[in-house]
């Protein structure tokens, strides 16, 4: 069995290390990795081939995305300078306030200490996420996907020797090296050591994690997304943001999946909506009265409603009013991003309040999910739970806080 | 088996009726609760004399916590009217802000959903963890100890009675009645249904939680909390603090349970700081040095070093210099509290910097550590994980946040 129970113990102790790093010093290191990256592109490549060489050549997406080419890996470099760029979280006192006893009680935003990542395919994660994991302060486990285990170990060594070089301990990062099922068990395992694990993936590594780690895990979620056109929408403006929020990248969490028509409109709107999806080559599949008014229309079955598709096709329903649409979207929604298309201010408030999903839109493709769009800077993911954090995650989700109490020799009555 | 299945998809339905009751209306339901609890003193009294019945006479602290009587009943009733009076943490909007494209985005404090509490011991639990849950918008699944079953039947049938009275549903509060092991293990699973678990009580249910639960879990934790007296310490003020953290309630989770002394000043301090405690009652285990200056001292093990003793007794250790005393506390500390005591200014901010505990404390005694002393309000118990909450938890961490959005039209390109 690889020998987990060193690393966690190197890992606890390096994060004492990261903690006491200036921002300076964590932003120097970063610029450093992404230029050795670049200037070790052709030790990279090498690496990588192997790994595309064991691939199955059917699985082109897939492939795809393990493969790295020179511009691909000054994208990563690019991806880690644009974490040194970005605002350190930690050290910030959210306030301080002074009590009765004259005791200044404040809370400061501080590193959490070792975070684990388990993740699937890409290596630019291996990269990314050092980053975002090494900029909050905290020491790094990585544990990458056997088809990308080559080039994740050249990507670590280069990042390992660049941390040595400036004379800092390589074991900041640390990547396990052993992909089998059983030591990822195990290392989901390890509370004594490692403070948050953060599975990136497929639903299933992410059920798996949150089924059998005794670590805290941050879980990123699907997004079984919808749209709600109300009785008061602005049918104009709504064609072109269904056809945005379905169709411009079909593959992702926050792509529209479902569409629920008002039934005071739909006998107007659905056959417009219908014609432009079919038109965008969107495959429709709607309910009794959707294919009534529109003959391409599939079937959609009780699974439809409850289906990330991921894919160009869409699920379309007619709702008898504003609270059967919220309360159709409270049984079937994943809750990542849920939309109305609505000109009425009381339903506008009352959707962002009766809907509880991590992003909640008024007018609004739920495309914009995303870190970078809502200006959080880089992101480590979305997160659909509702503890610690919700929604796209930032650097400052990668931090805990601490409560630091100042005192001239209180004691307790 | 009892039958949790129901009761979690009830608990489901019930958050949503919940989360939209506004605050006036859930004061109205606290305020009510409260006075219908003093006015059926007489109907829980005799329940709880079931309890008080089977329990073993010998176990004198414990029946202690487990007994109630009207005043008590009295207290339980205030507790659940002070959390009427304390702000409602849900509904703010932490900020809004306009990006370029004109989204206006933004993050709302909101119910979490469904929290659970796994509980030991005292009745007021029972009340107090509802008065806290329902106040941050949440349906509340209660499962208490066997001990305290008939009391905590009796009181969950008057919030449910009073629920109702009000025209609300009973199954806002839910309490499985069947305390066996095997439900409670059942019920750490139910991650379908419930969105936090809390575990409240000693080490072996809160490690069963971390390692059975699929639901995230809010662990409280132990307490083995250090002072530093520094060798630029006011000696004068050192000795009443010390004394106090150590005495003033040593069965507390913040209580002191280690002193470090820097090697400059020990040869002074030591045996100043051994008498007072030793005249307080305290039983003191010392490192070689100690024994040398205090004759009753005891000697102190490895395993002294890790043992929150909840008792009165303390070990006392002659450090080198402040980062022995540092490397030491973050060997040893469980997080919870961590004192220096010194008039040196770097000292004093490393140390906040260094110590990774939920509360660093700068010359204070460490029993501070509480919701109700930092100026929270009422608490549900003190986080010493990272994720989520970390220290005294008030109200705000019986909450989650969602991103909203408003927008005009926005697509993304």
């Amino acid at each position: 069995m690889y020998d987990l129970e060193t690393m966690g113990k190197e890992a606890k102790a390096m994060s004492v290390y990261v903690r006491k790093l200036s921002t300076n010093q964590k932003n120097e290191i970063l610029f450093a990795c992404a230029k050795k990256l670049e200037e070790n592109a052709k030790k990279i490549l090498p690496e990588n081939k192997k790994d595309m060489d064991k691939t199955d050549p059917s699985r082109t997406a897939f492939n795809d995305r393990l493969l790295l080419n020179e511009s691909r890996i000054a994208g990563m470099a690019e991806g880690i300078r644009k974490v040194a760029r970005h605002d350190d979280p930690t050290g910030e006192t959210l306030y301080m306030k002074t009590l009765p006893n004259g005791l200044k009680v404040g809370e400061k935003r501080v590193p959490i200490g070792v975070i684990a990542l388990i993740y699937e395919g890409r290596p630019n994660v291996t990269t990314d996420s050092f980053a975002l994991i090494f900029k909050a302060g905290n020491a790094c486990v990585l544990r990458g996907s056997k088809e990308a285990i080559n080039s994740n170990i050249a990507l670590v060594k280069i990042l390992q020797e660049t941390l040595e070089q400036l004379g800092h301990p390589r074991k900041i990062i640390q990547l396990v090296e052993d992909t089998s099922r059983e030591t990822a068990a195990k290392l989901m395992k390890m509370d004594k050591y490692i403070d948050v694990l953060i599975p990136r993936g497929g639903a299933g590594l992410i059920a798996s994690a949150v089924q059998n780690s005794t670590i805290p895990v941050i879980a990123t979620g699907v997004g079984n997304c919808h749209i709600y056109v109300d009785e008061f929408a602005d049918l104009e403006k709504a064609i072109p943001l269904i056809v945005n929020a379905k169709t411009q990248r079909p593959g992702v969490c926050n792509a529209c999946e479902k569409l629920l028509i008002h039934r005071k409109i739909a006998e107007d709107f659905t056959p417009v909506i219908c014609r432009a999806l079919h038109k965008a080559k969107v495959e429709i599949r709607g309910d009794e009265f959707v294919r009534k008014n529109f003959d391409q229309a599939k079937p959609a079955t009780e699974e439809d409603w409850d289906t990330e598709y991921l894919d160009m096709i869409i699920g379309i329903k007619v709702v008898e009013n504003f609270d059967d649409a919220v309360s159709h979207i409270g049984k079937y929604s994943t809750g990542h991003s849920d939309a109305i298309l609505t000109e009425n201010y009381n339903n506008a408030n009352a959707f962002t309040e009766l809907v509880d999903s991590a992003a909640v839109y008024v007018n609004a493709s739920t495309r914009f999910t995303d870190g970078e769009e809502f200006g959080l800077g880089a992101e480590v993911g979305i997160s659909t739970q509702k503890l610690h954090a919700r929604g796209p995650m930032g650097l400052t989700a990668l931090t805990s806080t601490k409560f630091i109490i100042f005192g001239n020799g209180q004691i307790r009555a």
